[in-house]
């Protein structure tokens, strides 16, 4: 594959997000366009698909990693789906793109980061795009400036609007909380050790059996300690808020101010973001400009991963795990990984980061 | 009278304001207490009196004045009476806090300003309450110790929500412009040199004949300049803000962060201050209290007076009067005003401020 | 005593916060006046005394609260004192006004509630303070006015930028947590029935010894939680900041934000409140009007508070008393607290609120 | 051309802004490559295009714009060149994307224009970016759903850090306040009638001559005025605010709240964004995607437009022109403009808008 060919990716699995792909690789990022679509829907991948009048439609996603034009895979499937899929496409020695979580256990996402350490290159990215937004890139450069001092605490807020009626209190660990696992490790630099997953009174928006709001308390190898509020029914908007608080000071993103209206009698205010798209756009955007970027870089034999790798994929699915069984348990869980050198012996001892 | 005596305060004119004055001498400050009321309404007087069982109601604002156990008046009748009323109280030795503004006219002002002079004794206060605002003394502070550089230009907006039936395009800059001038007299520390009065598209909920929104801009001695949105139909709020740029930064006042909510879908905000009574509560209870502290300070032969005096209250009539011919004559208009050193000759040239 | 007499006001401890009640009884608010004042050090008495001209120096506490020309006290003594000086308040009669906490055990709060519950007359309000904040209150009123719906969630933070050498980690309870405590019950209307007190990474700026910050959890009695990060050595300034999230919506108090800046190259914000005077200023001048017109209003039979009382004064003191074992023990501790009814059947279920 | 194929674009001018636009065609956004790079510094010129290892360096502009591989041309060359190139462009028919202003006189856009409405077909865009920004959408959404009722009032701030050192008073109006003249047609949707340039007192960091700050009011068909701060010496940051406010409410845009930190003791605030290219990158993409994808849409016959025209660059520069001749005379000085029928007969009435 020469640098100046586009980069023909396969995107599996078009719901909103995987349509969202599509359409972001071949409208809104250079480099790279959709040869080969796939979507458990014949329908639904054909009704992306007249958007995207080059690609191909395959029903099997087997398959689809396998066409021969097809030099990269985006997984967009229902999660559940990730790991045997991510799997096939390092067998194939195709790079992948994965939407989180890689796997929903850890023993999933394991057998993918030895797999492909085995390989000796690294073809797995997980999406996991809040590394690629500015305002976290913006906190993440403030607290390893030191201008914070050292981090000692960190609050985080997730809050959906609502979630479809099959989404359980499982899922919300695995879909939502994971994203702050991943910010956990993203910002602090170091391995989560233990959560605990606390249970308040559920709100009554919430459907029967679903724990919502969440409180979940993770503390890292060193001490530090996370609390996040996760509350996917608030029934107000998509409301994302990171606070560090170091020995030095603290730094919040998140406050949501854009435009602020003064209409209504005696009310001032603004529009809280509705969704992650659009709180995320930029950041979806970035990320797979610089995959695409870093898969063209890696031709056929190089590392093809700029950005969150396997063994981040493994982290985050170890401890949504342990938070699995806090929720059932109403137990503090130690988070179970194994020693990282035991997966990629040359492998630095600190979590993955954007290069 | 004694430091200890509590000092004996006739208020007249006890509508909204007089009566929140009232129940502030009463009630919310210390040191003083409310004698005598005075009302054109007897009903209304009795009303309010009811409140205050101590004092004795006296029709006549004149008499009102004169009663022997006044120490000191403090002036809320309507704008037009203020200048005879306030030139009585001079007359009659007795320290007195006059409301904004203290004559609605140039001349009335000066008349008062020479009257205090020749006596040699500061008696008239003038309620602009402002300048014991804390955001406002912080704006001042930070001007003060040089941390905006020289001030170059100032931002004013003031909008009141809605106004009573009978306001006219004169009485706006009589009764709200006047408070922006003396916030640029204050926060600037020199003279208005130069008005124009602007005439946008003004709003349909004005009445017939009611030139609002306006636009106003001042000139001061030294060329600064400032501009003033004045919109008293606004339907929203009572919002007031005040942004200073200077040759090493801008500071700005007023943003009225408190409680901010997000329970509306997709919205959040917070509740703008209804009124000035709600804004401003903290400054009219400095002002009043501050004032009873400089009256008793200053016994029967000494100033008392502690902020801006009679001659401040001159310079925003003249301003005031050159932005009615402003908005007469659609040009730019010089401030007519006598030298300070023909009024006082000790005066200081700049213009009066808190000690 | 009757109604047109100032409340005469023993201060019990005139260190910064006794000195600065000194001044606001004397001086800022009305109604009342300081007769006696005592402290542990004569030297410390007399130099606030200078300024209270009419107050006599009485050096033993309890001789100082048997003044015959004493209507009521006012504790600001150390934290240790407040049981036995408000008890012998109580066994005289005299109404109290006691600074936070009520009682260092919750043995000595829950001796001084039946005490007063003997007696069948309110005589001790406990200093509150942030029930009297405008701020608190417009968060209250929200919430009680089903704005946010039933309440889930609430998040706490309580920042100060430096305490003072001897300060341990129980004491940061005592004093710090015991405002977040009341908070709760005020703000939630229930009782806690669980606490549980985590210990993130020491900041190096804190003394050997002190866990700060320290991350405590709160249960209340029908399952809501409340996250606090109370941190006193964080060198930035006096933060608190309240968010409560229910059902229907969120809301926040304590952004701190007033003056906004934009004068170093590349930065805009504006001043963290520097201490609790600063911050709560407003609120201690209120609980003390509102004290006073209490008392004068109780006269020498009926009740003399306007504010938390004995029983929201032993609840605190229950709750920090486990946040204390918690502590020790690294476990979560069910509170423990006598029903309400065996102190005073008349009592109604919920916390004690401002009428 | 084909859909399919890239469209072919010369970028002439290849200074900071015009290297950008190099590196947003090639990496950042789809559908489009640099063929041709033309600058006046041909060191220049190559070194950009060693990025761009596909572009032929031309020297000439003129030449640039022939080349026959060249679908379509951006200018970023300086102000005073746009008007020839910009018209030799619709004299080759290629559709250009002009960087603002269109002329740095009247009479040059106005040639355009004209000459552009006997081609028929729309092939010149200009660059004003601020009609892609997400910020500017919001709020002309918020206009036009009529929320804000009739707009009555504009304030705009218009601040940068500093300026190269031979910029003058005139220069700041071309380039600073060309934008601020496009955001008022674009919000309010009519043509401006009148613009006063005045002078409030010079900073002392201006260079001698430099006019700066300047405060200007422009007045619209229907009497609508706008005033506006520009600011280029600021020596603080990139700072771009915009308040509309009508008769039902107001909305502002440009707060610059992302990152919020509290680390320096008794501060808190976050970063004001540097320069225009970190404010409005998001606002530059969207621009040239879609100018691209409008000009591969309009294929050889059709529109090349999606975005403000040659009458917005016209409307401009006759506005620019009067502020000129304000700042030269002191006066108010009334817009010269030619009917829009005159140029178009087939025009409408209002100001071009994006489609």
């Amino acid at each position: 594959m020469s640098d100046t060919r586009d980069l023909r990716v396969a995107v599996l699995g078009v719901g909103v997000m995987g349509a969202d792909h599509v359409d972001r690789i071949n409208r809104r990022i250079s480099g790279a366009r959709v040869t080969v679509i796939s979507d458990a829907s014949a329908e639904r991948a054909a009704e992306v698909g007249a958007s995207a009048s080059d690609a191909q439609l395959v029903t099997d996603p087997f398959e689809a990693i396998a066409v021969e034009d097809v030099d990269a895979v985006l997984l967009a499937t229902p999660s559940a789906a990730h790991a045997e899929q991510a799997l096939a496409c390092v067998n194939a020695g195709k790079p992948v793109l994965c939407e989180k979580p890689l796997a929903t256990d850890a023993e999933g996402a394991l057998e993918i980061a030895r797999r492909e350490a085995e390989l000796g290159r690294r073809l797995v990215q997980v999406g996991f795009m809040r590394r690629f937004d500015h305002e976290h890139e913006r906190l993440k450069s403030l607290i390893d400036a030191g201008e914070l001092g050292q981090p000692l605490v960190m609050h985080c807020v997730h809050r959906n609007p609502a979630v479809p009626p099959r989404c359980d209190s499982a899922t919300v660990i695995w879909n939502s909380v994971v994203h702050e696992i991943d910010a956990t490790r993203y910002l602090l630099g170091e391995e989560i050790m233990a959560i605990t997953v606390l249970r308040p009174t559920p709100s009554s928006h919430a459907a029967e059996g679903l724990q919502d709001p969440q409180l979940v308390i993770l503390e890292t190898e060193t001490g530090r300690m996370v609390d996040i509020e996760v509350f996917v029914t608030s029934g107000v908007g998509y409301e994302v808020r990171t606070e560090v608080v170091g020995e030095r000071g603290s730094a919040m993103i998140g406050l949501d101010v854009g435009l602020v209206r003064r209409t209504d009698p005696g009310r001032w205010g603004g529009q809280i973001t509705p969704g992650f798209l659009e709180r995320f756009g930029q950041a979806y955007d970035s990320e797979v400009q610089r995959w695409v970027d870093a898969v063209r870089a890696g031709g056929g034999s190089g590392d093809c991963v700029d950005g969150p790798g396997a063994w981040d994929g493994y982290a985050a699915a170890a401890v949504c795990a342990a938070g699995i069984r806090s929720l059932e348990t109403w137990d503090r869980i130690e988070v179970d990984m194994v020693p990282r050198s035991t997966v990629d012996a040359s492998a630095r001892v600190e979590p993955e980061q954007s290069e």
